[in-house]
């Protein structure tokens, strides 16, 4: 198991990413990393670790795609990116997967140039895993990929989504939600009315109903779908929200001191929970619908969140899941 | 000043409605009350309390709307209903607002049927105020009265938030954000990238760009603004990211006896928080654009609720919001 990561893709590239492969390695998450980016900063950096240097290799690459830069024309412009060069190292076959932290869109439009969409798919998107309330997480898809949608593309998201649960997660048949404005099928906009229908009418999916924003973290779906304009925004606002409750309880903690001293008597359970509410917990989000395998992670992941990305990228590989998806397509 | 109340919209109608109206006259919020209603469970209702029976009147009204009951139709079916009775009042000046814990959309068609549009406004909508991390909340629209807009839509939701927040929360020049998946102008889908171009040429708006989801809570936009599909999502999705981290922080606090007695040290702390996320803290949401003054309450409303509310509708009348919104819109 050979992982391809883009080494300056998050704001602080490339010490995340080359924290996070040392980690990996030494976790034994795979059997070898291929950091792709500017050799002698690569290896200035490197060389500040103990590790095992058959394992992590370097992959020159000269160039940088930057946040701002326009998704579509970069990868075209921007030939021998760190980006693109990952991507066409999992093309090659050289490594089983690529990983980025850069921007989405880019990578996503580098994965569609270097190895296609599966055939029978019509937009690949981004799926993005959810802690929730109880033990196991739920994914939102589309979180950015596609932002303007019709109905067709919401079930297919269902379908991609539907099968990389079943087999990353290991838990088939999963439950499917339509993320919407209420219960009811005649809720919601000409989008979401036309989906229910869509959604209502395959039989190979466990379509539940829809969902509203207020169950997306009470574990009762593992599947929710959305266009990416919403999802994004979604994600955002849950990390938004996560990130201004743990503010305004410090705040208040530190206001009293009895408070104060009941906190760091709860300390490890305020800890544990932002822990289970981080994004850096759960790895990365997998681009789903293409011929390969893609994880992108947050800009701002650190080394845990690298090494955990690089975990799930493995799992993702293992399960099989871009293959399960041609088959799925090519029944159809 | 004289509010018309609905009493029979909150999930536990008449309970709260009725509650909510005494605590309002002994604390003395506004003049009269005029609950609307079933005029015989009313009367029971009202004396089981002591108040002053001339500041609180029961006015008959036989029938009920229902939250699963069409919008569009229902106003125009159920023509004796305590909402419908409830708007007719305030257009009929026997009471200087009226206030619902019903079905929002019916609400909505209730107040056109009742009192129309304001001239040149061409989509009322409805804005919920939220808290933030700072002192001041932000407000958001359209929550769900409109879930497939155009820009111009967009812009007069700008338009008529910036009013309400100059003058009822006497802020002039509040800040205006696009809700939107990125920072820069070129971000979003059909829909924000026009509204954007629109919004930066309204001279008359302190508009200060786009906004993502997570810095909705982070105070540094008054006035946001979205389609009523993503504003519906979004803030649904807000109250069950709130109670999903209470709910798994009381869980964390409850699985070891040293972090429970920190939470009870901590338990001013935690019950501040709680109460200023609270949304039944909030009063109720306005509706925009309309010629009277309509307030909706969320279906779950209690009697603090409702008596927040009723303080809300009362400083809204103050604030001469419905005249400020001619005026603008007549000199446009």
């Amino acid at each position: 198991m050979r992982i391809a990561v883009d080494a300056f893709g998050t704001d602080k590239a490339p010490f995340p990413e080359v924290e996070g492969s040392i980690h990996a390695i030494k976790e034994d998450l795979c059997n070898e990393i291929i950091l792709v980016g500017d050799e002698h900063i690569l290896q200035a950096e490197l060389d500040k670790y103990y590790y095992d240097h058959n394992r992590i290799r370097i992959y020159h690459a000269s160039e940088r795609i930057e946040m701002h830069d326009h998704a579509a024309e970069v990868v075209r412009m921007k030939k021998d990116s760190s980006m693109v060069k990952t991507v066409e190292l999992h093309k090659n076959g050289e490594a089983d997967a690529a990983l980025s932290a850069g921007n989405s869109g880019a990578f996503m439009a580098a994965s569609l140039l270097a190895y296609g969409r599966i055939k029978g798919v019509s937009r690949p998107a981004i799926a993005a895993a959810l802690p929730t309330t109880i033990e196991q997480p739920a994914i939102l898809l589309d979180m950015g990929a596609n932002v303007d949608c019709d109905a067709e593309n919401l079930l297919q998201f269902a379908q991609l989504g539907s099968i990389y649960f079943t087999y990353c997660y290991q838990k088939p048949n999963p439950r499917v939600g339509l993320l919407n404005i209420g219960e009811e099928s005649t809720k919601g906009n000409a989008l979401t009315r036309e989906a229910y229908e869509l959604l209502s009418a395959a039989k190979d999916l466990n379509f539940i109903g829809n969902i509203e924003g207020k169950e997306i973290l009470s574990g009762k779906f593992d599947v929710i779908v959305c266009d990416g304009f919403v999802g994004n925004v979604v994600l955002k606002t849950i990390e938004g929200v996560v990130r201004a409750v743990f503010d305004m309880l410090k705040e208040q903690l530190e206001k009293d001191w009895i408070a104060k001293i009941g906190a760091i008597l709860s300390f490890p359970a305020y800890s544990f929970l932002k822990r289970k509410l981080d994004h850096t917990e759960f790895g990365g989000a997998l681009l789903l619908g293409l011929n390969g395998t893609s994880i992108v992670c947050h800009g701002s992941s650190d080394a845990k969140a690298i090494k955990n990305a690089i975990r799930f990228a493995v799992r993702t590989v293992q399960s099989g899941f871009v293959q399960h998806s041609k088959d799925y397509f090519r029944e159809r």
